[in-house]
């Protein structure tokens, strides 16, 4: 059932044309901050916005023409619907793809636009996941799993042939693991083209036992990778480590702000792995950036919170005399000393501010978390002791 | 003075292995969205973050050993300033780079992280020029002018030989202009290969005479092109169209969520004069995504501005009964709506509350104008009158 390298080379050549070969950069800034030459292979600007595309058409692309003729299904709340709605619009079968009913609207939209026929069930995936299977037992539709399946994993490994032509310098591959068939994938070829390489797979600590349950890194969210891609990842993988959602969000803005890339937050746990130090080797390393598929809602929270991490933000709460020029006062100072402010809130009334003053929420730029013990320190000294929020 | 075919080939020599030849991606969405195939050449993704390099390094790479020696100077808020002391690192020149006081931190850090030495002036881009123009006759070294340089106009025009080689089938080409360096350099090298091409040039509405004088696309923020690119342009495009901050931040938003590109103001202008079907012409079109360096935190406004602008976000205002369930009750009939809710404010004291209500600012995710107007009428059916803030 596990692929080989012939498999994958088979994909590569059903996938020529129809699978962008994605490019891989080097970012200069990233590859200072984690101490060795880091590129990032950018599966996010694959078609869809990301990685998925390859296996589903790998799958789909062999079904035979009764096969094709039924249909195909899949359940998903994210990248796989997608893909799936997406490669059997480019082989001509029709899509129907069962989707939690609190699907992101963006995904939603996206996955109807390739033309699948969407289906909304419950509010978890393991209801959409029921349907699909009721669905495929009446109708004779094949359920293209996201994971389990030679012919995915196969084509999830195409990236793993890419990468080692592209990085031919590369000693450390880092790879996100959700279901674990991008992974396996991946590291079946790696092992076939470069045995020596060392590979290694991280995931979101929101969802290992004992974490939160929670991660943004929705794109890998799964409890337990599958019984094939598992069985390929213990003998593949030299080291599976985990980054949680703060060095998530602070690698997202990171790979926004520095390299001009739009990812998700399974997309970055591999830069976040880097930055934290938690990879090792040595040596040139690449990190795939499996997905850029996030809404621009969320997306912003995200920006937020990791300026907030970084230090490159603060929100604080004060008081200034309810007299006019008392808040144009305060502003002066903090103009002086050249901080941007990005917002005010002016409170009028409220329970923790004394009569005869006005509670003031400051929102202000700030370089780092040093420049931030400064501001706080100034504004004490000003009269104006702050509350961070 | 003015740069032929040539001088755009001999730039392109230069620049081999040192500047990215940038891709160029076909977005399925945007171009249904513009009703023609629509190509973006992705020169965000260019070292530094955007075209500036091809200029700049065409024109340090072209010093002698002595210019060397005495290093480069340049006047800049933004990317041409980065370019400078990036390219004067490749050759080994000192730069320094001459930036107004309030240039945003962040292209503060990245040019002086290329190695520059950096001079804050004034308050406008005029003060730095006076400084960089004093620091020239005083010390002998080389002033790079970010548009008025035939060495820099040709550097910029290698993005033209690409585009030409990367889109074989464009009928219609769409460039920003500020200084006119980009389009101009562009625009002679296409007449030169593909005469026939339809040229337009998009500037900034704000900065237009009459205009407001502000424009988030700061990178294009030039009131006037210069001498030597004005007589350029007048002769090799065929049009010039405006776009408006409004448009602008909508196809920021766009190029975003669908192709997971960062684009700044600057570099959308292209997308947003074709979404506005202010091109003319007809067939394939590629827009110039000129650059991505735009601040984490406009960069949240813009998003939150193009989500408004869409209607994919309503902020209301309405009143609950200041009695516990109250607010809860609202929620939950929105919630059946299947309505994401972003924030919920609670204002207790407020001018505009009648005692025993409570004042509530709602913001929800929408999908379109038509959305928000069902929401509303919704709300005014339920007994919360809602006004749009």
């Amino acid at each position: 059932m596990e692929p080989g390298l012939a498999e994958i080379e088979a994909a590569r050549g059903r996938l020529d044309g129809v699978a962008r070969v994605t490019p891989v950069y080097r970012s200069e800034t990233l590859s200072q901050l984690v101490g060795r030459e880091l590129y990032l292979k950018a599966e996010n600007l694959q078609r869809t916005g990301s990685f998925k595309i390859r296996g589903a058409y790998n799958r789909i692309s062999q079904l035979g023409p009764e096969e094709r003729a039924a249909g195909v299904v899949a359940a998903s709340a994210g990248n796989h619907g997608q893909a799936v709605a997406w490669a059997a619009r480019e082989v001509g079968a029709r899509a129907r793809v069962f989707m939690p009913q609190d699907a992101p609207m963006a995904k939603v939209e996206a996955t109807r636009g390739y033309g699948a026929e969407i289906v909304l069930t419950g509010p978890a995936l393991e209801e959409a996941l029921d349907a699909a299977r009721a669905y495929v037992a009446e109708t004779g539709a094949t359920f293209v799993h996201p994971f389990e399946d030679p012919l995915v994993v196969a084509g999830q490994g195409t990236i793993g042939l890419e990468i080692a032509e592209q990085v031919a310098e590369a000693e450390t591959v880092v790879i996100p693991i959700g279901g674990g068939g991008l992974a396996s994938g991946i590291a079946l070829a790696l092992r076939a083209v470069r045995p020596g390489l060392r590979i290694v797979g991280v995931r979101a600590a929101g969802t290992l036992p004992g974490g939160s349950g929670y991660t943004i890194a929705d794109g890998i969210a799964v409890k337990q990778p599958g019984e094939l891609t598992s069985g390929i990842l213990e003998r593949v993988l030299d080291d599976v480590v985990a980054v949680d959602d703060e060095e998530i969000s602070e690698a997202m803005v990171l790979v926004l702000e520095r390299t001009k890339l739009v990812v998700e937050g399974a997309g970055a746990v591999g830069v976040a792995a880097m930055l934290a130090r938690r990879v090792g080797g040595s040596g040139t390393a690449v990190a795939l950036l499996s997905g850029g598929n996030i809404d621009a809602t969320l997306l912003i929270s995200v920006i937020r919170h990791g300026l907030s991490v970084a230090g490159r933000y603060l929100v604080v709460r004060t008081r200034v005399g309810d007299r006019p020029g008392q808040l144009a006062q305060l502003l002066t100072l903090i103009g002086a000393e050249r901080v941007n402010v990005v917002e005010v809130k002016h409170q009028r009334e409220s329970a923790d501010v004394p009569v005869g003053e006005t509670g003031v929420e400051l929102t202000l730029l700030t370089r780092d978390p040093a420049h931030c013990d400064e501001i706080l320190a100034l504004l004490e000294r000003w009269g104006y002791p702050a509350r961070v929020l």
